[in-house]
């Protein structure tokens, strides 16, 4: 991004860090729009000449939140799918990642989902292009899901059932439930008085996989052998949870 | 609301909302907080004097289009409830009734959703207090499918499965989950470009009740026999298509 003088990269890094961090949090609470520098300069205790030390506009702010955001989720679920190739494993994988970031990193979160539009130019553009690399990565492993559904279906099928008019769940419908189910919580979440997130990650897999109708019947340990990281791993977009 | 001097009273409100339906449009095009009175004066054409004559300000407006949107959306469904007693046939009911809402409004939906926080005081008090009470409706419609489908599993246990350790779905995540999935059609459905609407208001029943691994099996007749009105008839907020 911009080529401020980096006198000392890791204190550098740490303020734009704190800064993006106040940032995210006013735009999440007061919109983007309602936000000036000065506020951003009240919130965090840098003067404005300061904050213009750290980035061009506050444009440039949002922009690094949101390039932030997909860069740590993408990065992050390539290194936990290396090791996994079972198709509902690594959609697992997938929906365990974006909720535990997404749970650990609600404000940025709610920017990414609220202030898509509020960016311009190649700015926009950019993060675009990320947000539909995210996309396409969950619609390719929910085909890959089908693909084996599909076929799990045949055999069954096979075997004596008459399921002839049954017609396939849309990838596209399927992969924007996906999202909608798990970005809302932003609307309704609270992790210290809902419940624990290892536990709504179980619901939100047991509802998308099995529906509510048959949810309920579903083995538990059915939903924690999430081979890799453990899902009750959050992981915060920032080093320093000051 | 507002007490305006009413000469015509349908003049007055075929006025009334071409406004709203002009605002809804602005807002959520650019933004409730990045819209002006002047932009709404230049899209209907309309003096700012004039515009003074229907709205106190800008922040009516708003309360306006999410009161009308809410104060329309429970009428139709209430009506469309009377008539059926079946938790799942209700459950069905009130998914239609939302997604058909919704497609055919989702400029308004759309600030539903983004501009919740920009009202304040006794005006967001007013529009919370009938979210609740559609959230409500939703959370109680799905207590009562539970019942039913938990009902129904433990007369399956007693054929022979052994599922001890099946935890229910959580009604609180559900209800979310549903909302979730249909209201975030706003950030890609389009209407003529994508699935049409009764299918996509299939494929949401099929992935919410059936899960995307098992939703595939499902007859399409379960989800065509929705009682009461057919889910083709979507509805429109204004009642001149103009």
């Amino acid at each position: 991004m911009t080529a401020n003088v980096k006198a000392d990269p890791s204190r550098y890094d740490q303020k734009l860090e704190l800064i993006l961090r106040a940032s995210a949090r006013i735009f999440a609470e007061k919109s983007y729009h309602s936000t000036s520098m000065r506020d951003i300069s009240r919130a965090t205790g840098i003067s404005l000449a300061g904050l213009y030390h750290y980035c061009k506009s506050k444009e440039e702010l949002l922009f690094l939140i949101q390039d932030h955001c997909f860069g740590r989720v993408l990065q992050r679920l390539e290194e936990r799918l290396q090791s996994e190739s079972d198709p509902i494993a690594r959609l697992r994988i997938f929906i365990d990642n974006h909720l535990s970031f997404f749970a650990a990193n609600m404000a940025e979160m709610k920017v990414l989902s609220h202030e898509a539009e509020s960016l311009g130019g190649d700015l926009h553009e950019h993060v675009s292009t990320r947000k539909r690399q995210y996309t396409r990565t969950a619609y390719k492993m929910l085909s890959e899901v089908r693909q084996a559904a599909v076929g799990a279906q045949r055999t069954t099928r096979r075997n004596g059932a008459t399921s002839k008019t049954a017609r396939p769940v849309e990838v596209t419908v399927a992969t924007y439930a996906l999202f909608g189910m798990m970005n809302w919580i932003y609307t309704w979440y609270q992790p210290k008085r809902d419940l624990p997130l290892p536990l709504l990650m179980e619901q939100m897999l047991r509802i998308y996989f099995f529906g509510v109708l048959q949810g309920t019947a579903v083995e538990a340990p059915w939903f924690n052998s999430t081979s890799g990281t453990p899902s009750k791993d959050t992981f915060s977009l920032w080093r320093n949870n000051q």
